[in-house]
C-alpha cells in the first residue's frame, strides 16, 4: 500500500465544491471515479482545502491510498485524460503513509479578483467579482492591516461553524491594483468556513466607504458575524498556494 | 434617424463567431435581437470585426440606424440588461450618419496568448492555447520581426480568401513572456482571414525548433498557404483595441 499525493487545478465555476454530497458533482467526486477508473480500486481521496461551491484553485492538495504499482509520477497524466477539462492534476508523487494534508502545518494563499468598471469584463468574468462603483484602495489597504496576525475571527465565519476555536492567525493581507482588477491576497495557517470571502465582503464595504477602516478592527472584537460585510461571492476566489511547513 | 456606435466586450466561447450565419448563435444576432427587444426596430448592426468562431474581443465596434429617442449613452446598460452574460456593450455613442466602422483607418491589435505548462490550466483554458512543449521565446521574436511592415500575406491568409490584395501592413508584432503565458501581440491596418491564427501558428513552430527564424521570410516571399503553419486553435486570440484613425 502506498500514499499518493496530488496538486489539483480546477476551475470550480461548474461544481458543488470539493466535498462529496448527495446532490450535484464535486471536485472530490470527479477526482474519486477517475481514480475508480485509472486503479479499479474504490478510492476516497483526502483533500487539504475543502473548497466551496464555485471557489477555483491553481493547487489545492490530495492524498489517497493505492495498491496499484502504477509510477507515481505518472498518475498525474494518466488521471488528467479521464478527468473533465475543467480539473487538471499538476503533479502526482507518493508520500510518507502517515502523511495527512490536514494535520500539517500549512501557508495557504487565497486570491480575491475584483474587475472594477462600469460594464462588466464578458472575458475572465468566471474568475472575478464585478464591482462598478470606484473603490478607495488605500482605505482598503489600511482596513486589512487591522486583520493580520493571531486574532479570533468568530466576526468572519459562518454564523454556525462546528469548530473547536475561530482563533486563527493571518500571515499578512495584500490589496494590490493592477489596470482595472483589484486584487485581495490573502496567506495563513488555515482559515475558517467563508472566512476570506467575509474578509472580501467587508474590505469592498470600506472601498465602497460604507465602512471606516478603524471600523475594521471593532468587527474583529465584536466576536459577532452580523457586524461583518456580506460574504463576497464565490467565482472572485481562488487558492493560489500552498505549502506544507516544519 | 442616428447612428450609434457600441464598443462590445464578449467571451467568444459558445458563439459560432461575429457574423449572422444560418446555424449557430453568434455575437451580430445576439445584438440584433437584443436591440429589437430594446427599440422595437428590425436591427442589422454593421460590425467592424468580423471575429471567427470562439475569438474574444474586448472593444469590437458596431454601428447601426435608428429612429429611436433613446439617449445614446444609455443604449449601453440597456442593451446589457438584455445579453447573455458573455457579451457586454462597453459604451455606446451618436456617431456622424455616414460613419462606416470597416470603411475607416483604423488600428487593431490582437492578442494571441499560450499557457506553457507540463499539464493545462484550467483556469483561464478559455482564453489560452495550451502547449506543454518547451518554447524559445527568442527565435519566436527574431521571426516575428521579419513579419512586421508592408508585406503580401498570401501565405499567412486561408487559400481561397476571396479579397481584392493580399497586402497589409503590420506596425508591430510583440513575443512577450510573464510567467507561463506568452502572448503575442500584432497591430496593424487591417488582417486577412485567419491572418493572426496563422502568424501565432507558424511563430509556434519556430518556437519548437520546427522552423528557423529566417524560415519565415521566406514563407512570406512564397506566398503559398501551404509554407506557413498551422493555424493556431481560435481560443487563444483576443481582438484587444480597435483604434479609428484620421
Amino acid at each position: 500500500m502506498r500514499r499518493i499525493m496530488l496538486t489539483v487545478a480546477y476551475d470550480g465555476t461548474a461544481y458543488n465544491g470539493w466535498q462529496v454530497q448527495p446532490n450535484g458533482i464535486t471536485i472530490e467526486g470527479e477526482l474519486n471515479r477517475a481514480l475508480k477508473e485509472l486503479l479499479g480500486e474504490d478510492i476516497s481521496v483526502i483533500g487539504a482545502s475543502r473548497t466551496d461551491a464555485g471557489v477555483h484553485a491553481l493547487c489545492n492538495m490530495a492524498v489517497f491510498d493505492t495498491e496499484s504499482r502504477i509510477l507515481p509520477e505518472k498518475i498525474a497524466s494518466a488521471l488528467n485524460a479521464r478527468l473533465p477539462e475543467d480539473i487538471r492534476v499538476q503533479r502526482s508523487v507518493e508520500v510518507a503513509p502517515d502523511f495527512h494534508p490536514r494535520r500539517c502545518h500549512t501557508k495557504k494563499t487565497y486570491e480575491y479578483r475584483i474587475y472594477m468598471g462600469k460594464y462588466e469584463n464578458p472575458i475572465g468574468r468566471q474568475y472575478a467579482h464585478f464591482v462598478y462603483v470606484p473603490l478607495d484602495v488605500e482605505k482598503m489597504e489600511k482596513a486589512a492591516g487591522y486583520l493580520v496576525g493571531e486574532h479570533d475571527f468568530k466576526s468572519f465565519c459562518v454564523a454556525k461553524a462546528q469548530v473547536l476555536t475561530t482563533v486563527r492567525t493571518l500571515y499578512g493581507i495584500e490589496v494590490k491594483k493592477e489596470g482595472n482588477y483589484l486584487t485581495i491576497r490573502v496567506s495563513g495557517s488555515g482559515f475558517l468556513f467563508n472566512m476570506v470571502r467575509i474578509i472580501a465582503g467587508t474590505l469592498l464595504e470600506v472601498g465602497k466607504g460604507k465602512l471606516a477602516p478603524e471600523q475594521v478592527k471593532e468587527i474583529l472584537e465584536a466576536k459577532d458575524r452580523q457586524e461583518a460585510g456580506p460574504t463576497a461571492p464565490a467565482r472572485g476566489l481562488t487558492l493560489v498556494s500552498f505549502e506544507f511547513c516544519e
